[in-house]
């Protein structure tokens, strides 16, 4: 990993940019580029955490012990942990039980706020005042943050919304219209909320920014890597071979995985989430989950919650 | 009023579709044209009211008063009263005190409906037996009915959406990007429910079909009237030039002025409603619109709504 990480570092510092995850976009001159994990922490007052949720744990073993306590930890990871379905923070949390914790999260595609497009978000913390401070840090003319006191609900609407954007690429990719992705969300967003509730998440954050709004920016926009993985699984490309032909990560494939074993493991009722799992993992036909969830009998509306 | 509709029909027999609003989709042939209310009432069980709302009230007029109580009237109109800001079944009701009403309503963009592409909607009624006859009557295979007993959480939100639609498609329109859309949305619903709860809704309808379901899908197709009304307006032709080159009716455009007509004389609090008005009947700069609604000061997520 280090090896990899000082090879990379030095691959930005010479172009001064990512070039694989957000090309064109030139760091600012104030931007230093450091791999070591003691350097990158001297002195800081806060650190942001924004790798894949895979290799998160990885990176949790290099960081000194000493440097925790002084500083706020923000979370811009979005997902799962994969084995466990634990939140990120909680990982965050068992390392380090006194860290100062924030998750940063809404509807933020990168491309847009590298961009200086509007982009309003969520810190949420147990603690009012970290959250205050990385409001205040992070918050200007174009990106505009609140805060929210429900960690638990800001994480998990982050996490899960990528397998509802999965499924909606999915009826994107099949054609089958702004009706049917209209319905396909309110849905989404009924699952995200039993899932969440079942966690002890707060329901007013699903119908916030973590929630709808993340929801709804990714699974409108050509530039969510979940939906595109989705929309080329409706087009019926097999799901390994849509997968190996993304050069990023679709955080929400590890994620439909954890969510689906912690909601059957809960009793938690997630019926489109189950579609997706069976179409990436156990080689269903995409029309055949879209029929299933198509076919449910007709009831009240407040039972198919 | 009767002269005219004695021409459209006419003019829809010989065609067989409605080649203004739905060109290309021929009438079944079990589908009859008739203008005259008492030959289109006789021995009917149930009846649709699919007019727009600013012409509700003269078509009330002419229906016979011996139809009303032999037969279900559903109501597809969607909007409030321009004059009194009342929902439609409100009108029918005061007309009829004994009528047996519900609402059709939910993410069913015509165009996709005529398409068979799946689409899910509610039949909402206070009369239980009346939404279950008005469920079964229309459900199928592409058209998924479920029941309500909020029809007027099921009103309003299907009403107020398209004001939110308006400035969805501002922000389209300005190329605000997938961020700000987003984050408008999720407002544009916290609106949406406080002007519903204020009128005795239930929350709950909100996160349904006729409240997230319907806005999403509003706010995303380019089928939209009142989506792409909004749009042109984002490009900066003036309200008056964009709305005289639509040939259809966006119910958005009166249902502002009545929604925020009603908001302020309850006092609720509705921002985006307020400078959708205001750029549509004020002369409001759009990028002067979303610079007032983007610069509000930040605060906690739950005192935003």
């Amino acid at each position: 990993l280090r090896e990899w990480q000082k090879g990379l570092a030095a691959e930005f510092e010479k172009a001064r940019e990512n070039r694989n995850f957000l090309p064109g976009f030139s760091f600012p001159a104030s931007l230093h580029v450091v791999y070591d994990m003691d350097e990158a922490l001297a002195e800081v007052a806060t650190a942001v955490l924004a790798v894949p949720s895979q290799v998160l744990p990885a990176y949790l073993g290099q960081i000194p012990d000493h440097a925790v306590p002084t500083c706020d930890w923000v979370i811009a990871t979005k997902g799962l942990d994969e084995r466990t379905g634990e939140r990120m923070s909680v990982l965050v949390r068992r390392r380090w039980p006194n860290a100062r914790i924030a998750v940063l999260a809404g509807p933020s595609l990168a491309r847009e706020v590298a961009a200086s497009q509007p982009t309003t978000v969520l810190a949420a913390s147990e603690d009012a005042e970290c959250a205050e401070r990385v409001r205040s840090l992070f918050h200007g003319r174009h990106f505009r943050v609140y805060t929210s006191d429900d960690i638990v609900g800001v994480e998990i609407g982050t996490a899960v919304k990528n397998v509802i954007a999965l499924a909606a690429g999915i009826v994107d990719g099949m054609g089958l219209g702004a009706n049917a992705k209209g319905a396909l969300l309110t849905r989404g967003l009924a699952e995200m909320t039993r899932f969440g509730l079942a966690h002890g998440a707060k329901q007013q954050t699903f119908l916030g920014l973590a929630g709808v709004g993340d929801l709804v920016t990714t699974c409108s926009s050509s530039l969510s890597r979940n939906r595109s993985l989705g929309e080329a699984i409706g087009k019926r490309i097999a799901p390994e071979k849509a997968l190996s032909a993304m050069d990023q990560v679709a955080e929400g494939v590890p994620t439909t995985r954890s969510v689906v074993r912690r909601a059957r493991e809960l009793g938690v009722e997630m019926p489109i989430a189950e579609q997706v799992y069976q179409v990436l993992f156990e080689g269903l036909d995409p029309k055949e989950a879209l029929r299933r969830l198509m076919e449910r009998p007709p009831r009240k509306e407040g039972e198919i919650r």
